[in-house]
C-alpha cells in the first residue's frame, strides 16, 4: 500500500501521508504547535504517536491559498498495533476470521515479510481517524491560544476544535491507482457484471460495500417480478382482475427477500471481519452539549443532559411538529385532489390531445412538491433532530431515521392509499403510481449525481483550470491533490440512498399488483443507480473515512416494517379485487373475514418465517462457535496452568 | 455452610457429603474402582479431583439395601476453582457483580478470612455435577467389565454410565436445617408476605426462584383485574353488553404485564449473578445417539446425527402425529358439543334440579377428558422428541415446549372459541369456562401435589416405618438420610408447572370479559399453587440440581405468543358485542372494518411497545456497560504495557 503513494519528506524520515488535517487559515500559532505536539506525543504519554507534517504548497500556489493544512501519516508499527486496538478481524492461516492481534501477526494469512500491504488504505485511514479521536485533553482546561475553547480530562480534542469550527476538516486521502482500476472494473466497463464488492470494501469500507451490495441484491430480487410484470403489463392492461395473483406473489416475495437478505448479509460480514467485530465504547457525539459531570459508565468527565429535559423536548416540539408536517401534507394532498378533479372536468369538456396530456400534469406537479417537500423536512428533522442533543451518534440516527422515514412514508404513500381504499379508483391509482415513480426517479437522479458534478465541474473550472489539465497525468503533485480533494462535496453517508431504496420499495411491494411495470421502472432506477451512485462516490465527493459495519443497521428494521405493510396492503387489495368478490356474491361480511382470516394467517406465517429461519447461515454459525470455544478452552487451560501451581490440601 | 452438614470419615480426612452417586447393587467391582479412582484424580491428569466415599450402612441397615451408594464432596479450594470454572458470578466489593476468580478472591463482598459460607450448598453442588458431568473418557474404549458399554475420548463417563443403566442416579442432598428455615419463612407461617425469592434462590437455584417469583408476580398482576371482576360479576352478571371495557382492559393488561416481567426478571438475574453469565459451551444431550464422528465446532469425537434425517422424522412422523392429535381431540370436542345438547334436551322436556346439575356434567366429562388427553400426549410428545434424537437438550425442550403447547392450546381452548365465534352462545360460553377452569385446577392440585405426597407417604409408611419417627428428630444418621432421600420422587423440572401458569394465563386473557370471575379464580388457584407448589419442593421431592437462569426462557415468548392472541381475541369479542354493534346499525361491513383497523393499531402498538421499551432497567444496564467498559480498559492498558515494551522506529 505504501508504494503506490507519494511519500513526503520531513525531518529526514518518509512517510505515506494518509489523511488531511485543515484548520482555519488565521489559527493561533501556539494551538497549532500544541496540537501537532499532541499528535506526535507518543502513547503513554497520552499523544496519538501519529506522523504529521504540514503540506508543503506545490509550484501552483497562490496567496489565496490556506496555509494551514496537514498531512498525517503513521509508522507501520503504529499502524499494526492500531489495527489491534480499534478490533480489526484478518483471515487467519487456518481459514477463519479473527481478531487481529500484534503478537500473534505471523499467525495471518496475508502477513507476509513485514506485513507490506497487509492493512488496506482505508483501514490505515480508519485506524488513523481512531488515533485522532480519541487524543484527550490531559490537564488542559481550554485549547492554548483560546481560552473560550473549554477542555477537561478526557474530551476528545479534534472534536472540540472541530465544533468550535478551528478545525476545518479531516478527510482522507484518495488513491489515485486504486481508485482508477476501482473505477474501471465497477462502472466503467460496459459488460453486465456483479459489482466488485470486496475491492469496493477495499477502498471505502465496509458500511459503503454493504450499501452496494443491498443495491444490487434488490435490483436482482427484482427481476422476477419485472418478469412476471411484462406479461401482464402487455397483454391485460385493462383487466383489473388478474391482479390477485399478483398480490399474492408479492406478499410472499417481500417476506422472503428480506430473509435471505439477512443471512446475505451476515456472510459478507463473515468474509469481511465486522460480523463478530465487538462495537468499540460509543463516544458522546461532537454536538452533543450539556453540563460538567461525570459519566457513570466511565466515570470520567463529560457533559451529561438530564433525560427528562430531551424527552420534553421529543414529546412538546419534535412530535407536534412531525404531526404538523403530516397534516400539512394531508393539505397537499387535497389540493393535488382538486387539482385531479379540476382537469378531469376540462377533460370531459372537450377531449382534446392536449387535454389529454393536461391529466398528467397534476400528477407531476404533485410528485415535485412531493419531492420538495421531502428536502425541506429531511433538514428540518436534522435540525430538530440535533435540537433534542442526543448523547450517542446511534441514537441520534434512529431518532433522525424515524422521523424521516414516518414523513416519507406518509407523504409518498398518502395519497396512493387514499386512492386505492377510499375512492377505490383501480385506474387513478395506476396513473398515480406510475407519474409519481417516473418524476421522483427522474429527480432524484439529477439531485444525486448530476446535480452536485454540475457544481464540482463548474468550481473547478473556475478555480484550477490548469489543475484539470495536469489531473490527467498520472504525476499531480501531493500539495495539488490535496487542494483538490479538499474543495470536493462531502459525502453524508449512506443514509439518503438507503431513504430513497425505502421508497421504492414501498412501491413496488405496495402497489406493483395494480401497475405491474412498476418493477420494471425499478429495476431500470437501479441499475442507473448503480452507476451513478458509484460515479459520485469516485468522482464528486470526497473520500469518505470507512465505517466498519456487519449489517443494514435500523435499515433492516425499516424495511421489515415496510414489508409487514405490504401484507396487509395486499390482501386489502386481494379483497377489494372484483374476482375475489365474485366468490362471495351475497354476503361482504362474509368476504371481508375471510380476507382478514387469511391476513391474520400470513401475518402469523410471516413473523414464525423471521423466528425460523437463522439469520446467520450454518456454516458461518459452525465457524463462529468454534472461534468461540476454542478462546474458552485456551482460557480454561491458562486457569488449569495457574491452579497447578499452587499446593492443594484436602480441607 | 460446611459446619451445618453432618461430616463424614474416611481415610483420616473429613469432608462434608454433597451429593449422592447410587450404582445398581450388582455393579461390576473393577468398574467401580475405575469410576472412583477417576473421579478422584487430579484435574491436570483428566480426573474430577472430587472427594468420593462408599456410604457405609447405619444402625437400621438391612440385607436389602443397596451397597453401591456413594457420597461425593470437595476440599474447599476444589469448590473454590469449580466456582470459577462454571462461572459464578458474585457480588464484589464496590458493589457489581463479577465473574468470580480464585486470584481475586479476596475482592469479593462476602468472602470472609478463608471463605467459608461464600459458596451456597446449592452452588457447591452445581459444581460437583459440573465436575462429575465433564468427567471425559481418556483412551478408555469402554467401561472396565462392560465391553458393551463403548467409551471414546471425550465421552462424558458419567452420562454413558447412566444411559446404560448402571448408575441410577446422581442427587444432591437437602441440608436439613436450611431447609427448616427455608419452608417456616415459605408457606409454614401463615401471615400474607412475599415468598423468599432470594432464599428460594439460595437452596434451590436461580431456575426454580424464577419460577416462584413469575407465579408470584403473575398472581399479583391478577388482582386489579380480579378486583375489577368482582363487581362485575356481583353487579352485571346478565348484562353481557358491559364486557367491552373489560375486554379493552384485558388487551392493555396482557400487554404491559409481560414487559414488566421482563424488566423484574433482569432486576432479579442481575442480583443473582446470573444476568451476564455467559453460557457454557452446550454438550450433547445424554439420549442422543449417532455414528462417531468429529464435531466440526470442537473438533471433537462425538456421536453425529444427520440433520436430513431428523428432518424427516419431524415431518413425516412428529407432524402427522400432532395433526392427528388435534384431530381427535377436535372429535372429542363434537362428542362434547352432543353431549351438552342432548343435556340441554333433557332440561328442556322436564326442567327439575337434577336435570339443571345434568347441564353442568358434559363439561366437567369435557374438562376430565381434555386433562387425560393433555396428561397421554405429553408422554407421547415427550417420546417423539426423544426419537427425533436431537443433539442439544435446549432444542430437545424447545421441540417439546412447541409440541406440547400446540395441542394443549388446541385441546383446552378449542371448545371456547368455538362456543364464542361459532356458535355465539355467550351464556355457553360463561358456563364452559367456568367449569373448564374449575374442573382443571382441582384436578392440578391433586396431580402435582397430594398425588405424590400420598404416594410418599405410603411407601414410607411400608419401609421405614421407623425411620419416619427418628425422622422427627435432628439427629438422623447421614445414611438414613441418603437413604430417605433416594427414595423420594425425583423432580422433573419446572416444564408441566409453567404449562398449567400458560393455560391459566389464556383462560384470563382471552377470556376473562365474558367471565370476570375467572381472574378471581385464578388468583385463589395460584395462592394455593404458591403453597402446594413450595411444600413439593420441600418435602416431596429429591432436591433438584440448581439451574443457572438468567430468565424463563423460552416461555417467555409462548406466554408473548398468547398475549398477541389474546388481542386479537378480545377485539373480536368486543366486535360481537351488541353494545358495539349499535354503533353501527345499518351496516355489519363497516362494523367489521373498524374493530380489524382497531385490531391493527392495537397489533402495531403492541410491537412498538415491546421494541421500545428496554428489556433490562437503566441502572442495571448502566451497570453491566460500566463493567464491560472496565474489562476493555483493563485490555487496553496491558496491551499499551506489553507495547511500550518494545522498540519503535518510523518507517
Amino acid at each position: 500500500m505504501q508504494k503506490s503513494l507519494p511519500v513526503y519528506d520531513s525531518d529526514g524520515s518518509t512517510f505515506a501521508p494518509l489523511v488531511v488535517i485543515e484548520l482555519v487559515s488565521e489559527t493561533k500559532e501556539e494551538a497549532i504547535t500544541w496540537l501537532l505536539n499532541r499528535v506526535r506525543d507518543k502513547q503513554q504519554d497520552g499523544g496519538a504517536e501519529l506522523l504529521v507534517e504540514q503540506l508543503t504548497p506545490g509550484a501552483q500556489g497562490t496567496e489565496k491559498d490556506n496555509p494551514n493544512v496537514y498531512v498525517v501519516g503513521a509508522s507501520w508499527q503504529r499502524l499494526l498495533y492500531g489495527a489491534e486496538d480499534v478490533g480489526l478481524f484478518k483471515e487467519f492461516k487456518d481459514g477463519s476470521m479473527r481478531g487481529f492481534t500484534y503478537a500473534n501477526k505471523h499467525n495471518f494469512k496475508e502477513f507476509q515479510g513485514d506485513g507490506d500491504g497487509f492493512l488496506s488504505m482505508a483501514e490505515c485511514q480508519y485506524i488513523i481517524k481512531h488515533g485522532l479521536d480519541n487524543l484527550r485533553a490531559k490537564d488542559e482546561v481550554h485549547v492554548p491560544g483560546y481560552p473560550k475553547m473549554k477542555l477537561y480530562p478526557g474530551k476528545s480534542v479534534i472534536r472540540r476544535m472541530q465544533s468550535k469550527g478551528v478545525l476545518v476538516q479531516v478527510f482522507p486521502l484518495h488513491e489515485k491507482e486504486e481508485l482508477k482500476r476501482l473505477s474501471f472494473s465497477w462502472f466503467k466497463k460496459i459488460k453486465l457484471s456483479f459489482q466488485p464488492l470486496d475491492d469496493i470494501r477495499h477502498y471505502f469500507g465496509e458500511g459503503m460495500a454493504l450499501y452496494f451490495g443491498f443495491l444490487e441484491y434488490f435490483t436482482l430480487a427484482l427481476i422476477p417480478m419485472a418478469l412476471i410484470g411484462i406479461p401482464y403489463y402487455l397483454f391485460d392492461w385493462e383487466d383489473y382482475d388478474k391482479f390477485t395473483v399478483f398480490a399474492g406473489f408479492n406478499l410472499v416475495w417481500c417476506t422472503v427477500i428480506l430473509e435471505l437478505w439477512k443471512r446475505l448479509s451476515a456472510s459478507l460480514a463473515y468474509g469481511w471481519g465486522t460480523l463478530s467485530r465487538k462495537k468499540a465504547f460509543e463516544e458522546p457525539r461532537p454536538g452533543f452539549h450539556g453540563v460538567l459531570g461525570v459519566n457513570p459508565v466511565t466515570g470520567r468527565a463529560e457533559p451529561l443532559y438530564s433525560n427528562a429535559k430531551r424527552q420534553l423536548r421529543i414529546y412538546l416540539v419534535s412530535v407536534p411538529f412531525v404531526l404538523l408536517c403530516l397534516y400539512l401534507s394531508l393539505y397537499v394532498m387535497m389540493i393535488y385532489f382538486d387539482m385531479e378533479g379540476w382537469a378531469l372536468m376540462i377533460h370531459d369538456e372537450e377531449p382534446t390531445f392536449w387535454t389529454g396530456l393536461l391529466l398528467f400534469i397534476p400528477s407531476i406537479i404533485y410528485a415535485v412538491v412531493i419531492e420538495i417537500m421531502n428536502l425541506i423536512y429531511r433538514y428540518a428533522a436534522e435540525f430538530l433532530t440535533g435540537w433534542e442533543n442526543h448523547r450517542l451518534e446511534s441514537t441520534f440516527q434512529n431518532h433522525l431515521v424515524l422521523k424521516v422515514l414516518v414523513f416519507n412514508f406518509f407523504n409518498c404513500f398518502a395519497s396512493l392509499f387514499y386512492i386505492a381504499f377510499v375512492m377505490q379508483d383501480m385506474v387513478l391509482l395506476r396513473q398515480s403510481l406510475a407519474t409519481l415513480l417516473i418524476t421522483s426517479q427522474i429527480l432524484n437522479q439529477i439531485m444525486e449525481a448530476f446535480l452536485p458534478y454540475w457544481l464540482q465541474r463548474r468550481r473547478n473550472k473556475k478555480a484550477h483550470k490548469r489543475m484539470i489539465k495536469t489531473m490527467e497525468d498520472k504525476e499531480l503533485p501531493l500539495s495539488e491533490q490535496v487542494k483538490l480533494e479538499a474543495d470536493m462535496s462531502t459525502y453524508l453517508g449512506t443514509f439518503d440512498d438507503y431513504l430513497e431504496l425505502f421508497l421504492l420499495f414501498g412501491y413496488v411491494s405496495l402497489f406493483s399488483c395494480v401497475y405491474p411495470l412498476a418493477a420494471v421502472l425499478v429495476v431500470l432506477n437501479n441499475v442507473t443507480e448503480v452507476y451513478s451512485d458509484a460515479f459520485k462516490m469516485c468522482k464528486v465527493f470526497k473520500r469518505p473515512f470507512s465505517e466498519p459495519a456487519a449489517n443494514i443497521g435500523v435499515w433492516q428494521l425499516a424495511f421489515e416494517a415496510m414489508s409487514v405493510i405490504a401484507v396487509v396492503t395486499n390482501c386489502a387489495l386481494i379483497g377489494m379485487s372484483p374476482q375475489v368478490k365474485s366468490y362471495f356474491p351475497e354476503s361482504e361480511t362474509q368476504l371481508i373475514l375471510w380476507v382478514v382470516g387469511f391476513e391474520h394467517f400470513l401475518l402469523a406465517s410471516k413473523f414464525i418465517l423471521t423466528f425460523v429461519i437463522p439469520d446467520v447461515p450454518k456454516h458461518i454459525q459452525i465457524k463462529l462457535s468454534r472461534l468461540e470455544f476454542e478462546s474458552l478452552e485456551a482460557l480454561k487451560k491458562r486457569k488449569m496452568l495457574e491452579a497447578s501451581g499452587i499446593p492443594k490440601t484436602a480441607k
